[in-house]
């Protein structure tokens, strides 16, 4: 029996970079947010994810630069791949983001994010958002909630 | 001469919100991603925006929940319009957000931001994202950076 | 039986308001850090609290302005305060303070705080910190985590 | 001349050194608050700073754990002494701290922190806050606002 609420069994890193990469794989199969922004995958890990994005004419702001929210959706993303790659249902409970530098029209975004802790249910990201250049564009912290199901299921459960 | 270095005459509160309502046409209409991303402005006076925006299938993530970054998105848009309702081009240095419960396809968000404070070049704004049932979906906190410039032209140079 | 897993029976605002005072007073006279600091407590109802703090020479920092340290304890002690007024032991399990002004030796400091949202056992408060001439130093906001336990005996259980 | 409004000369490795010491030295000895806290330096580097704490009795709240407003205090005062290292006076624009584990009395706690950015005159530091045993009790994120003046004075002005 496969039960949320039951104990996995500890997994040796090989699996446990496999389990990971397999709810990667789901999630993103299943979240039109994500693929509609050209976000890609480019790493995934326990607890680490790094995506990409490519800033598009229709995300700038007022300004001419891309607007907040889609440098956020990319490190939002990341560490949302990051936080469920445990095949643990995880949610955002609330995140920081400080901009340091504008993005443009044309620019490549990557996000590159990993697990600072994880306590009981509560876990804490660190999201670093890079354009092609290398310049840090955005620093993000999430505080993730688990809360129940799995993201795949594996097969445990016969 | 009309110079952003120089400090504007008070305005009476008609010309303040006549100023803020015309800054906030100006920015909308050169805002592709708040456009495409279905924002509506509902209301607006100086240093308070109120903006809707529908979840579409194209904005869930693979929880079948809004992406929190077109959320994220709807309160940045409404913290931009207000931050920017003195017609002095101003950025957002960096936000928090904290999700109180999900949305989902076909909810109608309402985003409603003041101005907290404002000392020198540097503001603090407050806008809350609800939906169509009056459920508070997110607190957002913005903090706003002053660069140079206006958002639109007001004739005070002739 | 008075269990912290069974639901209390809901109060009358008055006795929801004796409730909330009644676990001030106890909070308070189990805490030597909010007594250390000089902290007094000004009002509290369900969901409510304001405090006071006059700044010591001792609390001053390497600018000759109150630490942040101490402004955020004030803020987190009134966050605390409204948060366990419903008498269910109550952490923080994050916090966000923006400095607007500082503080000087001599200032007595007001935090004011209240309950923004409570779902399930997380909840979220503001609490603002001014000065005596009613000018804002700090707007903090935090983010409860309801653990086991309750503040003080109701009497329910015999 | 000296002034704060020109470029100083840049430093090899060991005069930044030299510098971040010399203006921990002069912050620690005008800072009354880190001081009656019990802080000690550990280690000072340009950008980077490291300052234990141990938690006393009074300083404890209300659940019998350090009050939350100490460890900001700690993690806050690194974050001082790595943003003033380079001698030009900078103080907190906005804090983000998430608590991980209660710290008790009698805990060593140390905070170590390092600047992550530094454009024009904003800063980013994370801090990090352990117990004696190497747990993590608090994540803090600290943005900096460069004012003016300088630290200590360095005899370019001769």
């Amino acid at each position: 029996m496969n039960s949320a609420t039951h104990h996995e069994p500890p997994l040796n890193p090989d699996q446990a970079q496999m389990l990971a990469e397999r709810c990667a794989e789901a999630m993103y199969a299943r979240d039109p947010a994500s693929q509609a922004l050209g976000m890609r995958i480019v790493k995934i890990a326990p607890g680490f994810a790094a995506l990409t994005m490519a800033v598009r004419a229709d995300m700038l702001n007022g300004h001419a630069t891309c607007h907040g929210g889609f440098i956020f959706s990319l490190a939002d993303s990341a560490f949302a791949f990051a936080c469920n790659s445990h095949n643990l249902v995880t949610v955002a409970a609330g995140c920081t983001i400080e901009f340091l530098a504008p993005a443009r029209e044309g620019d490549v975004l990557t996000a590159t994010g990993h697990e600072r802790a994880l306590a009981g249910r509560s876990g804490v990201y660190d999201i670093d958002v890079t354009n092609q250049h290398g310049a840090t564009i955005a620093f993000f912290r999430g505080k993730s909630a688990r809360i129940k199901g799995h993201v795949i299921e594996t097969g445990h459960a016969e």
